[in-house]
């Protein structure tokens, strides 16, 4: 693969000629656009790209385009994002006491399937909590929190995203539910996983009320955190069939099993850029 | 197929000994067993079974076997239906503007598919609602329906229920709450299908929250109509994948097709006698 | 919905500058993208395009717009398609014993959601075999064939093609093959319906051999018809799981409605102009 | 959960009073049935049938009901099964390079997932090829093959499994064809696992013949291995949507996903003796 793909994204109110001008622009620079996908919302009068293109004039630089399409962007009133496709975005996983989701995650990453560095685990428990995940020599944060310590805690959180320079947080079901404070700064770049069912259900041991109320489908959520709603813009669901012989525990393990795919799922979205935000919602470009 | 097939169904506290009653009554009775399947709900104690079976010896009529079963059933406490498979179920179709799920149903008993008899079809509009819908010569009833008439209509659906020997009410897209009084008269024979989405939503235009919140995928659920849930007990939910790019319009549409095919596994299921009531859910003995 | 809504699609050789060309090319006739979406193969280096577009500039005709497009395509050596979304496609329906596709497509069309106009029903079998499927007054052709009448009865299908301005032929159905004459007459716009399974059967009662396999899964696959190719370029597949219960009966009971879901959605992409043919596959921009 | 319950299976030809004389034999010997399912094959006449059972009177061993099961299971020429549920299968893990299979059964097997012993770990090629995945201290036997050495090393294969006590292979991504001789030692007890498509593909790299093709789905199918059929008796399939941007190297990653959930699924309930052989096809008792 070309070391010379980057890959844009963008949004901005509607109006006629955004293409025209994107790619007008990535023509005249040199580049060439391997992929383009486009969304306008008519509701909101919101228009959504992602495009991926590739230098093929050697003698332009990441920057230089960049700096141009900086210009382009103010014109258009453009949120946006233009990254390097090699530059892999950094992930911090934040864990409790499951470790289904970490251990893929961490797989997927060791393969090569998640183009991601891992910055580092962090887990309101000890090491021992995940003892079934090999997680080698990454830095693994023990960061115990009560109701009491939970400001400085977070607060620890916070600090170690900024020294490291982490671009997404992770929640890989750690249980507890961030402050409006921290999920403020960490809007857009925040992913929790939570079990999904039709109808819905509040409340503690989800999976045994679901078993109660005799549901046939169960599933599972990623979504990003936000400070405002119970649940964020979803980024990715799925479900699986059941049966009135599944036992809560059943439940838990098919449970399992949708979490981390659909977690994973969302994850690699995030990290291609693939997700842009629209308010409440998401737009997703799927490969 | 023989017409000495017969379906039993029966649930009962769970104790030693009653497969071995049951399977030895019919065996003593010149029957052999086709297919059984049986639950243990370990929770309450409550024992499930479905057994269809065959009578061998032509000399034993079902009214003998049927006689000799209720003295069984009385000994173990037992709820129980026993049914010749060729005496098929009569149904009610209620229906208001949206007749998906009334043409589909009546297609899949034309080409045989739904072993049942149509005593009738129940709108709170006229026959024009349903102009896409080919009833033939189908009974049609046209009961509208106000604030002020609803105990009035309602007992002329229950009069028509009775008069026709109807079996089973499905709720085809019928706009109207069933009252808790007509809900408790036909309990655990009335289907209703209904919209479902991961999370749920209340009140008005649900495929337009759902639009509204961004979800990626939306279902349907089958349920028995009851008096005091806002959703009885579930038989059958399925869900459809879908996008940003689906308009609350697109999603309508996807919402149909999962909404037929729903329903019209859970009449089948119920017409075959598969369904057996579990206080607030279902067993369901699947094919 | 505007009535200057235009469907644009095309495929070229893959080469810079093609986006900025055709979004410039609307932006100058006052028109603008209201959504697109590309796809660049980069094995065979072959661009896809589809565009929906709206005409702001009334004074602009659609015909203009047209001749100006035809300009821009020679000069990439484009193939395309540009359609005024008002101006529905005329379909063909051929069908043989089993109408469960054919009453399908026709309840989806009453209701509108198919949106286009039905030219005729043709049959190899009489009236009688589709009795269960109300065709209103659609015109019907009983065109009967023998292994001797086969040229005769395509000549009579393809005249019909013709005389009725029919943009697709849908075989819904149709038990027979199409010579390899008449599939080269209908390239790209004839789709099959075909069963399909893991791992495939060749030969008769397909049901019946997935039976006797024991698969865990039943399928269906449409696809354009090719005069080569066993089965075409794919349009859609999907699946359903059954079990060792299931009887031959039941999978062809299940595969119906597999069947009809498949078909219903590769029409519809077909009649919205979001399938574009690509070598031997497809390029299906979904909604 | 109690440590006296036992799960029975079996399989002989269909007659009247099989059901009676088991459920009976259970009545007599203190046991009481928590689970049973049966099924009837009217095609072949062969009644099979799985039941849980808890022995409720203590002064009876599972050796003494055993013994009491075999003289009935010769009275109506059973194949039949009969293990403690605490008595965990003994599992003989096979891989080659790609160790996505093994890696997700290790794991689950960790979190007490998978009820088993992993009694090995054999790979063709060197403990490096599978540093993906944590195998702690589990015994690792490295057995390198060649055309000239497949004997021996099968050989060596099959002493493992004698001297291990294994009761179950699963090929995990082992990439070797088994002779016919050791298939057929292994009947019944060796599951694989194998990429499925629709239509089906022989010969080499599956997912890029997929992706030339077009399909819109890619599956997975788990399998007993015998030595006469190209794919023995089906356990379990699934499929993934997938659509024209998934290149080659997105197929062989959603193909990773599907291969272990069907595999994982498959040897759980091979674990929990829920399959029975039927000819070339297998009767899953599905949870």
């Amino acid at each position: 693969m070309s070391d010379r793909i980057a890959i844009l994204t963008l949004s901005c109110p509607d109006r006629p000629g955004i293409v025209a001008a994107v790619s007008s622009l990535l023509f005249e620079t040199g580049c060439t656009i391997r992929d383009a996908q486009q969304f306008d919302d008519l509701e909101t009068g919101r228009f959504f790209m992602r495009v991926v293109f590739e230098r093929l004039d050697e003698s332009r630089s990441h920057a230089e385009i960049t700096e141009a399409f900086g210009t382009l962007a103010e014109r258009f009133a453009m949120d946006f994002t233009l990254r390097e496709q090699h530059a892999k975005k950094r992930v911090m996983l934040l864990v409790s006491k499951f470790d289904h989701c970490l251990a893929d995650l961490i797989y997927r990453w060791r393969i090569g399937e998640l183009p991601m560095e891992i910055a580092g685990i962090v887990s309101n428990h000890g090491r021992d909590s995940i003892a079934s995940t090999d997680i080698g020599d990454l830095p693994f944060h023990h960061l115990p929190i009560t109701r009491q310590t939970k400001m400085e805690q977070e607060a620890r959180i916070w600090q170690l995203v900024q020294e490291s320079g982490t671009d997404l947080v992770v929640l890989a079901r750690y249980m507890q539910v961030l402050s409006d404070g921290l999920s403020a700064k960490l809007l857009g770049r925040c992913i929790n996983i939570h079990h999904s069912f039709l109808p819905g259900f509040k409340g503690a041991k989800p999976y045994h009320q679901a078993h109660e109320r005799g549901v046939k489908l169960i599933g599972a959520t990623a979504h990003y955190v936000t400070p405002d709603l119970d649940e964020g813009p979803i980024i990715e669901q799925d479900v699986e069939r059941i049966s009135h012989r599944d036992t809560p525990d059943a439940l838990v393990r098919k449970g399992r099993d949708i979490e981390r795919r659909v977690l994973a799922r969302a994850v690699l979205q995030h990290l291609e850029d693939r997700v842009v935000l629209n308010g409440k919602k998401t737009v997703v470009f799927t490969d």
